[in-house]
């Protein structure tokens, strides 16, 4: 609800104020302790920054009558390597010809990190927030209850429609099955999404048997051994405008599920297309299906590679093109900043339809290859052509930056630790403007590696081949082959322990949120006959 | 010599008149069985290709009153993913301005392999055929005789010079010391070498201890626990003109070796600018300096990776630059063909000096790293800009290439096998007419692998992460990492075999070059002394 950041700040006010804490959090974006100590460093610096932001979008504001429209896109599973610009696209069957444009006339960022994977990357776009802080450190599955997007986190749309934008959203959410996690009552004023990939398009139990799921068979696919379809009915596409109760578009069946890219790619362009003469700025997401498992739409099913994940590639790569398109067709491109980026590393438990990625690592690993995403931001005239800075970026950065870009600060929580940094500097003003030169890599509810500048420390053994403390210079060794900590970390020690040990000492003043989720009462059970003893039909005597 | 593939076209053309074999190949260029298989399905289609290419060669011709001018640049170690354009570049803290802006202007070959290493990789794009058809299947080291560019080998120098092209050679040639394996006896109008990398510039005995050496003493590199220097005098830098007996340029010394690389451009530049104006051709070669270890140019040291590979990476970079602008600034530029590739993957016994890949393997190795590097061919005006090409090209395929430019397949000996392709195709028509869809990858004496299409098998467990006869999608899969030979292979096994049976049926009609390289007497021994037992100085009694 849009009101609802307005109320904590004052609850949290009164809080801070009964308890009689020292920290005057209240006025304040509460950053984490790294930020405050080169805020400190580089606060003058950033001061002559943000009035060169600011003079640039007063100017812009001034030309267009309005703030500028914002579209974000999310692409799903699309490893660092994938597309062309970062030298995938051919060499995996797979050119990606819009992106590589939209990042030829844009900014492509070369180390954008993401959260290891779907819900959790979502969740942590959505509140500026790594996902330990807002509880939703886990994926959320097909039945499940009390975990998603928290009704006390503030999102972007939230922020964004107090400082007046039309707010729209389009695809996989996969923040959650309960009332308050729909997108309508997250600060969307209008959605039509569906809650995930496959499963949840998979376990339609009204779904044929023969019904074409990306050239694959539904039965040879799913439930086996178990019975037919899941145990519950996971629902369908639902829409709804803000605050109002959803509806169910269609059911989920995989045959549907071959085009849904396209489908939501549609929805994005028709609300561009009606509101882009409004006096409202928007705020659009164009959330891509799953480029991974099933569903190949059928105009992309020629690529070389013939694999699921090469068709979605090409489809998905389209579909962004068809958007840019729209911008540019309706004159308002040069007042629409867009965004795309991937919201973790390939899902090789289904390879090769799972994407892929150079780096070593998947989907679910703080290896570089399950965080380390592609990203490219297209603003023409706002953001020079042709730009791919190195500066760190992490995916709580859009929070802060889209909060900036509209002018929104003042409607950001200062009752909680925000880990976004805002990079509207070097979206506008170029390589080196960008604000932060650490990451704190969690994965689900651990941390598992810090980053530094060009340092990374591997915590913790997650991966069979990791050792303690692993140290890896990611500009020689982007790969993560070549652990030496002599080599790489000895001088490196002491800072990042104490940039670590300043991390968890604030999370002391500002517990992480804790949800609880469960899974509901199956409609019917979920599990399978046992299976029985089997007799060979032919024997032989002997 | 010049003359010598005619006297060999003669020898040849009796032994197998007094053998009286069916093999007619004394007029026809003899190519490996699977390109008779193409030939076979594809001639037609080739031959139209063949006379649009002969009508935009003539075309120029008739323009520049001139064959075109041929600039071939050997990088040493530069891996598939080192360039900005293949995904490299500034994540690996060495940006890549110009080869990139080669690549923008030309084309980038995106299925370029090398054979496993250095020496052979420079025997195969000399004499189009693998090393071990030509005998030269190890690296050459410092002090070994009878190894190196056999003199009985035909190399595109020969060729081209017998096609009334004027040659020339700069930089680390690594084909051998004997007299016979001089590139001034090897084609070549005029030549200024070095053998190799350090060892060779290492091993000057009169080096001193605290020469700089890349910000390395020498001293603490080297020779330890051994002697100081190695047991015989590697000699220096050569020059000479054709036919003449070399003189030394200077000893070789690791303070001047990190200048090695701008000063061999230095020569191709002084080379093109006194030749740019003649009435013949220029065939001119600029083998750069190698990409790891020892040798960063004081001018390439602020890279923030701080390893020399990249300091290494930049210079040459740069002096890539150096060679392309000089033959603007002499308006030869539309008809001068610059090919750059590398001439195997990263060294990473040196890391992080040694280069780097994203696909793993290395340098002697077979695996995707070790032999899929990076190569760019520009030539405006006849080359599209902006062109990526999937055609698998092999290095050998640079003789082919450059004789077919020159008009000179006529001066290609006929006795052998030549493994390379004509792939003038490629370059002048565009992506889909490369004439290869198979690379036969040896590994010093041993087939280790073949490549279909995007089908690869290794043959042969030279890594310890191997399996006999692993298939892989290189679409799917480039980095090896998911060996499945019923999803990758099956349908493509007995193909494969049918293609490995009729390459070893090939070898037996015309035999592979036998070396007999052994080391030379030293003028002090190499063996250390041994080493002495050690007792601590500082003891104590109990």
């Amino acid at each position: 609800m849009v009101a609802r950041c307005f109320v904590l700040k004052a609850t949290v006010a009164a809080v801070l104020a009964s308890t009689g804490s020292a920290v005057s959090a209240q006025d304040e974006i509460v950053h984490d302790a790294e930020f405050t100590r080169m805020e400190q460093e580089f606060g003058a610096q950033w001061g002559v920054e943000d009035e060169e932001v600011a003079t640039k979008l007063a100017a812009l504001e001034e030309r267009f009558g309005k703030k500028p429209n914002i579209v974000y896109i999310l692409a799903d599973d699309v490893g660092y390597t994938e597309l062309g610009s970062y030298g995938g696209g051919k060499i995996r069957g797979a050119p990606t010809n819009n992106l590589d444009r939209m990042a030829e006339e844009g900014m492509r960022f070369l180390s954008f990190y993401s959260e290891v994977e779907c819900s959790p990357s979502r969740g942590a776009v959505m509140t500026g927030r790594h996902p330990i802080r807002n509880g939703l450190y886990n994926i959320t599955l097909p039945g499940e209850v009390g975990r998603g997007l928290h009704g006390e986190e503030v999102t972007i749309a939230e922020i964004l429609s107090e400082a007046g934008y039309y707010t729209g959203f389009f695809g996989k959410w996969h923040m959650g099955e309960d009332e308050e996690h729909f997108p309508t009552n997250q600060g969307f004023d209008e959605a039509e999404w569906s809650e995930g990939n496959p499963p949840w398009w998979v376990a339609n139990w009204e779904a044929s048997a023969d019904e074409d799921a990306g050239g694959f068979n539904n039965r040879g696919m799913i439930n086996s051994p178990g019975p037919e379809g899941f145990p519950y009915d996971n629902g369908g596409v639902m829409r709804a405008r803000r605050g109002e109760t959803p509806e169910m578009v269609y059911r989920y069946s995989l045959e549907r599920y071959n085009t849904y890219d396209s489908e939501v790619a549609d929805n994005v362009i028709d609300f561009i297309e009606r509101r882009a003469k409004s006096d409202q700025p928007f705020f659009v997401n164009f959330w891509g299906k799953g480029n991974h498992f099933w569903g190949a739409h059928p105009d992309f099913r020629d690529t070389p590679a013939q694999s699921n994940t090469s068709a979605q590639m090409v489809e998905h790569d389209y579909n962004v093109g068809r958007v840019i398109k729209t911008l540019v067709d309706l004159g308002i491109a040069e007042n629409t900043l867009v965004i795309w980026n991937s919201d973790n590393g390939p899902m090789y438990t289904v390879h090769p339809h799972g994407g892929y990625s150079l780096l070593p690592g998947t989907k679910g690993e703080t290896r570089e290859g399950g965080i380390r995403v592609p990203a490219v931001a297209w603003w023409p005239g706002m953001i020079e052509a042709g730009q791919d800075p190195l500066d760190l970026v992490q995916i709580t950065d859009w929070f802060m930056t889209m909060a900036r870009l509209a002018d929104a600060e003042d409607y950001i929580p200062t009752d909680r630790v925000i880990d976004g940094v805002d990079q509207s500097g070097l979206l506008l003003l170029g390589e080196g403007a960008g604000r932060r030169d650490y990451i704190f890599h969690y994965n689900r509810d651990q941390l598992e590696a810090v980053r530094k500048d060009q340092v990374k420390m591997n915590l913790k053994p997650n991966n069979p081949d990791f050792h303690f403390y692993e140290m890896f210079n990611i500009y020689h060794d982007p790969a993560e082959r070549f652990p030496n900590e002599i080599q790489n970390g000895l001088w490196a020690g002491p800072g990042l322990t104490k940039m670590i040990q300043d991390h968890f000492a604030l999370i002391q003043q500002f517990p992480h949120r804790v949800l609880q989720g469960h899974y509901r009462d199956f409609d019917r059970s979920f599990d399978p006959e046992p299976t029985p003893v089997y007799t060979p039909q032919k024997t032989v005597d002997w």
